[in-house]
């Protein structure tokens, strides 16, 4: 297999420009997204500095893209399936 | 322990209004992160339309964040265990 | 810095022999590895074939390896901020 | 959808002995292939003590899995990406 490279082949058939012009627009591209990813981070600090539990909440938003429906159907399953592992306190009555 | 939650109380002692403000902060830059992320597969995307293998260009991105000496030194390196391991052509003389 | 190679040295200052036992090992070591993973996924896909929801049996598997009075915890206050963010179905009293 | 559950009913529809089962064999299993992902890491820390690099020997490992042809191609292309892109050294002539 002839090796995939670019057209206005420059070095080894590399179209040179080209390359780099892709190359800087990913840079660009993943500087903005370490920009936005440490924004998050620091959000979450902000929280905890507040005395909210961060991986709790980072479990409540990941909650909250779910379909409210459907969320609640597999927490039904899993106290079900934790009950019968008897990892739920014993009750009077069945759930 | 006491749960960790925030001032200004409501419910059960969660400042509601705070955690409603954290949790929109944060999916709005989740959903600002995930347009960029989107923004980088299509970058990559149009350079393989343009004849640019993309795995390998992702591979050469990664490269760029080296430090060019400490990233010969660990391809000799590399070059030195493939030697030894009998994975590179034969040659008449060492390395 | 000179590279860290090993000694009783052949081809560059490696030495090859001693470096070959090492990758074989971890070799060995990988291949025993994937047919366990590969053992873990044929459980799983057993009890999706006996009528498990596999997703939830992981989720439930993950909770067995945390303490039961710190997992309470952690519920607890996922209840709170659910609450608080209008994630729980409407009730007459508080939690 | 009804929940999805195991027959041999009790608590709530599942099928409890079945379901311990299950998460017994896999717990069996996690804990096996933790002993083996620690005998992974220990030939790692044993090679290192015997000055090899771990991060560099990672990566002959993982190139020993591919394809002798293949991994050679990926690498011709590679450079000549670097090249186009100013990450080789110079040289007098084309490669």
């Amino acid at each position: 297999m002839a090796p995939k490279v670019g057209h206005n082949s420059q070095a080894g058939g590399v179209a040179a420009g080209q390359l780099k012009a892709f190359v800087e627009r990913i840079e660009r591209l993943e500087e903005e997204k370490k920009v936005i990813a440490d924004d998050i981070k620091e959000v979450y600090a902000e929280a905890k500095g507040n005395g909210f539990d961060t991986k709790i909440l980072k479990k409540a938003v990941a909650l909250r893209k779910k379909d409210p429906a459907e969320r609640e159907e597999e927490e039904t399953i899993l106290q079900l399936y934790l009950q019968a592992l008897g990892m739920l306190p014993q009750e009077e009555d069945d759930i």
